[in-house]
């Protein structure tokens, strides 16, 4: 079944990538020699990094970084940590990681501070397919020698923890069959918990919401819709919300909603504000690059009426700007 | 790091396993043969159908199950149901299913009845490794369309749900590694909540035993007896228990705290009462029999002053016993 599913995995990889890859690409060794000519000399060459690592599949970025360590005696990410700064410097770092190793250590900074950095989780929790979320699990005992469970189970508190342990920890079912009586019924569970209030136990609505499929949480949230005349996220704005409990189940609840939507909002708020938040916009992009950054580019044109490279290119600038726009996918 | 994982265990259940099988095995299409002909005619020959099945293992049993399918066009596990009756039936029903399957399909039946069933519940999600027990939660999603923790979730409320929900979620780490301060400071927080009751939040002592890798919860189980002077099991005992959830509570505590002891302890208790507890008998027999059921019968031993085989002999009778006996390693 798992090699099922990472097939799946696979084919919607292929074609929901955004990174372009040269028909002839050169060989590990030479491309890591590229690097250390880019290191070398006077100040680095950040366009030839770029040229090379936002034009490599994590497969290549892998090869290139083994090829590196090899000729060079030094990690290439470390060396990448001190030649690059600022933004493109946490960009690239976190680009070059193995995609399931960058979750984890973006995943294991959030927890030491959920209070601000909760989207990151609700998203590793939720975007992920049940068995990408396990490799990421996997990863993360192999880096930290903890659970990523018990990092964020002992960075949270009341209905907060409940809800993002149940996210984090819940081994969901991943196929397509539905309860209809089961969403019925749930949707009226929700409405209770919701009428109750943030500050009422939440148990039930945790409970579902922690631990049914995508596919039945999607019959529950059209069954709301249907009874309620709104959306279990807009039911979820009212009151108020003295722990941030919330605003993180809402997060969740529109991440498991629709996964492009929500990602196309994030993205249209770090460029909405007064001053880009380059920290999102590097997280969606970084991460979702070589896996469905094209249906959140689309869903971001459809909502903001400008192509996502458009938005991107008028809000940031510089070595960083020329790095993003390589992995959205179109070359300035 | 998986495939590691599962070495560690297969070299485990070599060495623990009480089974005996015959040095030259039929072959499936024989073995298949074997058990029609015990089957046709006045009568089922039970012991036929025993000295066959109780003496393959996993793979053996496997590869029979597929030969008697595609030569009598029927599931053996059909007609064994139809032939056997009594406990050899629902004993021999569960030996012939492949060991994970097993247990997805005795998980199943017990969370329909958690509050007499749950050490099942307990045992599948604290006896297996997290490997086992994610073998568990994926053939449980094949068989069942849906997860073994949102089945668990429904059945339950209050603590007793949040500490069996977080007990078969959590993807524990499973290294040895152990963080002393962690320990002593999370000994304290088990004392706060045990002290509150059992009918206060207990979300911290739920997060610790229900995240915490067990070699960290022996560290701590440990500062606790050094710090009180009893085992957490024991502390557990007092005070009322309306919901059962203190059971369930000490249950895992113990399981946790050393599952051989705990299995030993599970069958003394099944073999004490006034009539022998069949089910738990066949349970813990069936389940661990190709797996750890050796160090479990050295402990019995130990803390019985009698052979397990000993004590089953007395308390069991006709087919059921010279099946149980079979599997625990001691022909009659």
């Amino acid at each position: 079944m798992r090699a099922h599913e990472n097939q799946i995995c696979r084919r919607r990889t292929r074609a929901m990538t955004t990174i372009t890859v040269p028909q002839v690409v050169p060989s590990p060794v030479e491309d890591a020699e590229a690097l250390m000519k880019a290191f070398q000399g006077w100040g680095t060459d950040e366009q030839a990094v770029i040229y090379i690592l936002a034009h490599r599949d994590a497969a290549q970025r892998k090869l290139i970084r083994q090829a590196y360590e090899e000729k060079y005696n030094e990690l290439l990410t470390d060396r990448l940590q001190s030649e690059l700064s600022g933004d493109l410097q946490t960009a690239m770092g976190y680009w070059v990681l193995d995609p399931t190793e960058r979750q984890a250590v973006i995943a294991n900074a959030a927890t030491k501070c959920i209070d601000e950095e909760y989207p990151v989780i609700v998203e590793i929790a939720c975007a992920n397919s049940p068995a990408e979320l396990l490799e990421v699990k996997q990863a993360y005992h192999a880096i930290y020698k903890r659970s990523l469970e018990e990092d964020v189970a002992a960075g949270a508190t009341g209905n907060l923890r409940n809800l993002l342990v149940a996210l984090v920890s819940t081994y969901r079912y991943d196929g397509d069959e539905v309860n209809g009586g089961l969403a019925r019924s749930e949707a009226k569970i929700i409405q209770a918990d919701v009428k109750n209030g943030v500050t009422a136990d939440h148990g039930e609505l945790i409970r579902v919401l922690g631990t049914r499929s995508r596919a039945q949480l999607g019959a529950t949230f059209n069954c709301f819709r249907d009874e309620h005349g709104t959306t279990v996220t807009k039911a979820l704005l009212h009151g108020s919300d003295p722990t941030g409990y919330a605003r993180v189940l809402r997060t969740a609840a529109r991440c498991i909603a629709d996964t492009d939507k929500y990602f196309a909002k994030v993205l249209r708020n770090a460029m909405h504000k007064s001053g880009t938040d380059e920290e999102s916009l590097l997280r969606v992009v970084v991460m979702h690059a070589e896996k469905d950054l094209r249906a959140i580019k689309d869903e971001f044109h459809r909502r903001a009426s400008v192509a996502l490279e458009q938005a991107i290119a008028k809000e940031t600038s510089g070595d960083f700007k020329t790095f993003i726009m390589a992995l959205v996918g179109t070359s300035q």
